[in-house]
């Protein structure tokens, strides 16, 4: 099973402010590689905050499956939308989804990426850092136990400005 | 006056561990431009915390005239140093040192980078990612009252895995 996450933050680690909003991003940015990042995983594993958020978007943007992480009820997912609910710690979501066959999942939201990073659970790392500083919102990276060492794959940018560099795990030196 | 910083983060954004400790930073990285930026600048601007970091260092590690930020009294430099200490908000320093003929400061050291971004003051930020996340320890950025837009000018990497960005501030839209 190999867990990637894709995601862009400010140059200050934020990917929301305080209360969510994300109009500090670009709103027509160039492809930056998201649909050919896409084609690389089975299924979209997302907390229920980040959920909730994507419902605002309008149209439903996922093709692929999505779990959303929640032990409370969700709130149902539009038609045609492949949603299911899924809770428990990390290796439990990583195992019982393994069980079913997925091979590669894109994990998405801020708490849900903290939580599998502090479980080691993370492989894949491909962060957009968009040129603005907000001062405050919700981070990215949170608390760890110990360090956590990547290797560098590539990086590649855009003339909007945007910066994006992939990484994947280290193994332990 | 044109005011640069170039410093070297964790992909979490921390300047150094919470006590302060480098020992994530790698030890022998490839030249990554830090002489030719050098170059660039007449005059070091830091506070009181990085200076007494540097002291640590063992040999005096800069050429260019150093301006160390501090109300109080100040460990004295080593002989051949060329260290002085001045105090007041960032845009009396920056007007102190033009005053004196300056026209380019590296500024070093995280508190004294977020005054100056939150004093509008930073015109240059030369950052470059080491591909560790620690989890915890000094951030480079912090608070700020309105959002700060950037230029993207550059990006490298190396070997290592270090990525360097570089921005200029961006005019207001």
């Amino acid at each position: 099973m190999r867990v990637s996450v894709f995601i862009a933050t400010s140059l200050d680690g934020f990917i929301a402010r305080t209360n969510g909003d994300l109009d500090w991003l670009p709103e027509a940015p160039e492809d930056h590689g998201y649909d050919a990042f896409m084609d690389t995983v089975d299924t979209v594993v997302m907390g229920r905050h980040t959920y909730e958020k994507v419902l605002t978007f309008g149209a439903w943007p996922f093709t692929k499956p999505v779990v959303v992480l929640t032990s409370r009820p969700m709130i149902p997912p539009p038609d045609g939308a492949a949603v299911t609910a899924m809770h428990g710690t990390p290796s439990e979501i990583v195992a019982a989804l393994a069980a079913t066959g997925v091979q590669s999942i894109y994990l998405d939201g801020g708490v849900t990426v903290q939580r599998f990073l502090a479980a080691g659970l993370l492989d894949r790392l491909i962060v957009t850092r968009i040129p603005v500083l907000l001062g405050s919102g919700l981070p990215l990276f949170g608390a760890l136990s110990t360090d956590l060492r990547w290797r560098h794959v590539r990086t590649a940018s855009w003339p909007s400005g945007l910066v994006q560099s992939e990484y994947v795990r280290a193994e332990a030196p």
